[in-house]
């Protein structure tokens, strides 16, 4: 399964798309745009759900689960929610041999069932906040579907809650888009900007939506994961009051975030390299590949002995290792394999390195090889992760800030994205005009307007329309 | 929410319903069939989920991801399965905006979907076995639905395996039956029998189906999960050969097996009473629940920093526990609740508690309310925990046993399963005329042809028709 891919410099896009099915990541389906996540690439996507389960658990937030379907009607009761995704929803129009009374949407995001619901539950301030989570398929009908990064099904999770103030919305949203930053930039060692969207690229029926943008391996924006503020939009579409502490009653304030699937593209592009797939240690599904090398049985038998040993070690340390003994395989096979899959610390284990006390390990980032003291090595390899993790997030950062630039000129901005050189930072109005005229001479959006971005002077304009600039806002190609 | 249930002995359909809805474990939603399941529900399916994902995972199984939506026309290819399932399935017409050429089935199980991807996937028998276990939701569109029991979506996982050979595939059908009867006595505390299904009972495209069954509280049977030999059925139909060892080509043989949400209606019926839901410790998302009780706020600070340490000595020592410091309900509103949702054990705390250097202990099974030392409690918790486990198993195998009656007279089984007295055991011929006989005249059907039932004899008459009996067969009524 290991051949090789298509080199990153000769097309990056087929470069992609080699990796997520040499490494066994996804397949395509018979389904038009729905894709097939294999055993590989779905355990990835296990890494990174029991990570955010975990840290919804610990921001207070529990899990529940809601229809699949939702009655068409109640997708449009919010007018801008029905407007953003009527156009792309599944439509079951019969159940059980017959025509349905009312055709049922297959949810492209739950936001209409949910508060359905919560119209039952939410009755007094007592009952708030509500802070529920879901991990579900949703299915967006999109005419380009690429592996991963866009299929017409996609898993994901989406956080729906329920607040009492307009300013516990607001930190609500805040505190899961910190969530999301703190997975990508320390699990997935992404470095990410943090930033809200412009009101043209927000969810459909949100008040604010803010977002985590990365830069990916061809110098393109990958947006990885939402936070909205959905005010009382969503409230009082599906009329849902509450009794205040001073008996009053008022709409309910919401939220709702979501990350996907996509994730795991943005795993492959954000790392990868033309060897595959390079895979940050704490989300490896296995951090270390133990590869024993025999000639003959007697030597088969002593060095699987000894690697049983060295994975115990390992296992001990915490480390998750695979011992990789399959015959029907050689061992320069394995290598291919186990980098193609990237696994961080692969292993050789063979009749001379037994006889020297020693295994030769390999680094997936840097490709440096070590002989290391088979008594030392399940010691040292923990620490040895972590720097692999350190490692990579800062090469990551490192190659968005060589590929950003920082400009107050229309024509550097033009340049930039034109070549593909990465993001501009650039003053902006905040008025459509701009966005809407460098979109169609570059095709770059604005990912985001940063947080820690640049304070804009008084004196500052805006890069095309020269009228005051009201924000330093990102313009980049995105997927 | 704890106004209390409906009597078993009253109404035991209303006692279920109320304690699903009283206990918050789901709600009826806008969409016909679907249910929401509720955060304490879900809690609940999250224990089931991980207790059987480590035992898949410790048998060799590997996790996948397969579409939503199967074309139409793969549901036609294997003759058994498009019977037994077309008449129940939700098909997708329409998608983004337009018509679909070809009709897509919102899957009801995946077999032909992850057949039609095992074609491109397996050719040689290096490929084999292939052990993939998918989680995900399924669609049945059902005329009569019922919480968690039998819903038109539902929540479960689906194994689908590929085999060499026809006694791989046979082992494989069995071991995950195993692993079920497993989940059932060893977590959910309920005793189930293991058996083959009648041919008229089996799966849809299966050659064997093994299924585990339990007794309810009412005396009905529940199927709880089914473990599917499938021969080379679905092979042929999706064209699925390999090249065996003597490189000649053959069709690959497989398995299915699935257990879903019904369970957690299995374990409300099998434990419940009139208080509510009896959760065996295993699974309870919570194993003890502190009350803490005040009458003024000197005694609040007091007793609540009390509880948090008994809290902290509680988690230390290994038991899932939750304090119940709310200010809005009094404690008896508080016992009320957790006894609807089954926490196996109560602890109370107040002023002279802590004067006394105690806490009221007091078990959600029998009822039994004991003074312990506050030193001594959180040692004692685990192993009592393990106790009421085992007791919660020993007196549902009871109750099984007592209601249980094995007969050669056709006269004695209709009065017993008329007078919903439980189950019978009864020699069958293995003829369809029998089973169909019995079922018109009582609605029981064969549950299973039970693994460890007695031998029949050589003389042993089939309890209907007299030709000679093949096997003893466990009738009942059943969800």
């Amino acid at each position: 399964m290991s051949k090789g891919v298509t080199k990153q410099s000769e097309d990056y896009s087929r470069w992609y798309t080699d990796v997520v099915q040499k490494a066994e990541l996804a397949d395509y389906s018979p389904v038009k745009g729905c894709m097939v996540i294999r055993p590989y690439g779905y355990s990835i996507w296990e890494g990174l759900q029991s990570t955010l389960d975990r840290m919804f658990k610990e921001t207070g937030h529990v899990n529940a689960y809601f229809p699949l379907f939702i009655p068409q009607s109640f997708m449009e009761k919010e007018a801008e929610h029905v407007e953003g995704f009527a156009p792309e929803t599944a439509v079951v129009t019969h159940g059980g041999g017959k025509k349905l009374e009312e055709p049922l949407v297959v949810r492209p995001t739950s936001e209409t069932i949910i508060w359905s619901m919560y119209k039952k539950w939410i009755g007094s301030y007592r009952d708030l906040p509500l802070l529920i989570n879901q991990w579900a398929n949703v299915v967006r009908w999109e005419m380009r579907t690429r592996l991963f990064l866009r299929t017409t099904e996609f898993l994901w999770q989406e956080g729906h809650t329920a607040h009492a103030t307009a300013q516990e919305a607001e930190e609500e949203a805040l505190r899961m888009l910190e969530v999301y930053r703190t997975m990508a930039e320390d699990y997935m060692a992404i470095p990410v900007l943090t930033g809200r969207k412009s009101d043209q690229e927000k969810f459909a029926g949100a008040v604010h939506t803010y977002a985590i943008e990365a830069m990916m391996g061809d110098k393109k924006a990958l947006q990885c994961g939402t936070s909205h503020n959905l005010g009382q939009n969503f409230a009082r579409a599906f009329d849902v009051q509450f009794q205040n502490e001073n008996n009053e009653l008022e709409y309910v304030y919401a939220t709702s975030w979501g990350v996907s699937t996509r994730l795991v593209g943005a795993l492959i592009m954000a790392h990868g390299d033309d060897q595959g797939l390079v895979l940050p240690p704490r989300l490896a599904p296995y951090q270390t590949v133990i590869v024993p090398i025999w000639r003959n049985d007697e030597q088969q038998t002593m060095v699987l002995e000894t690697a049983e040993q060295l994975k115990k070690q390992l296992l001990d340390a915490g480390v998750r290792v695979y011992l990789d003994s399959r015959d029907t395989v050689t061992p320069g096979f394995k290598f291919n394999d186990w980098e193609m899959k990237g696994v961080p610390l692969r292993m050789e284990i063979g009749p001379r390195d037994i006889k020297d006390n020693q295994v030769m390990m390999a680094r997936r980032l840097t490709g440096k090889k070590d002989a290391v003291s088979l008594d030392a090595v399940a010691g040292q390899v923990p620490a040895l992760l972590e720097d692999i993790q350190q490692q990579m997030f800062d090469r990551a950062l490192k190659f968005r800030e060589e590929n950003t630039l920082q400009t107050t000129d229309a024509g550097e901005l033009r340049d930039y994205i034109n070549s593909d050189s990465g993001f501009v930072l650039a003053p902006w109005s905040g008025e459509e005009e701009t966005e809407n005229q460098i979109k169609e001479e570059t095709k770059a959006t604005i990912r985001c307007i940063p947080f820690d971005g640049p304070e804009p002077g008084d004196n500052l304009k805006d890069i095309l329309s020269g009228k005051p600039a009201k924000h330093w806002a990102v313009f980049a190609k995105a997927y």
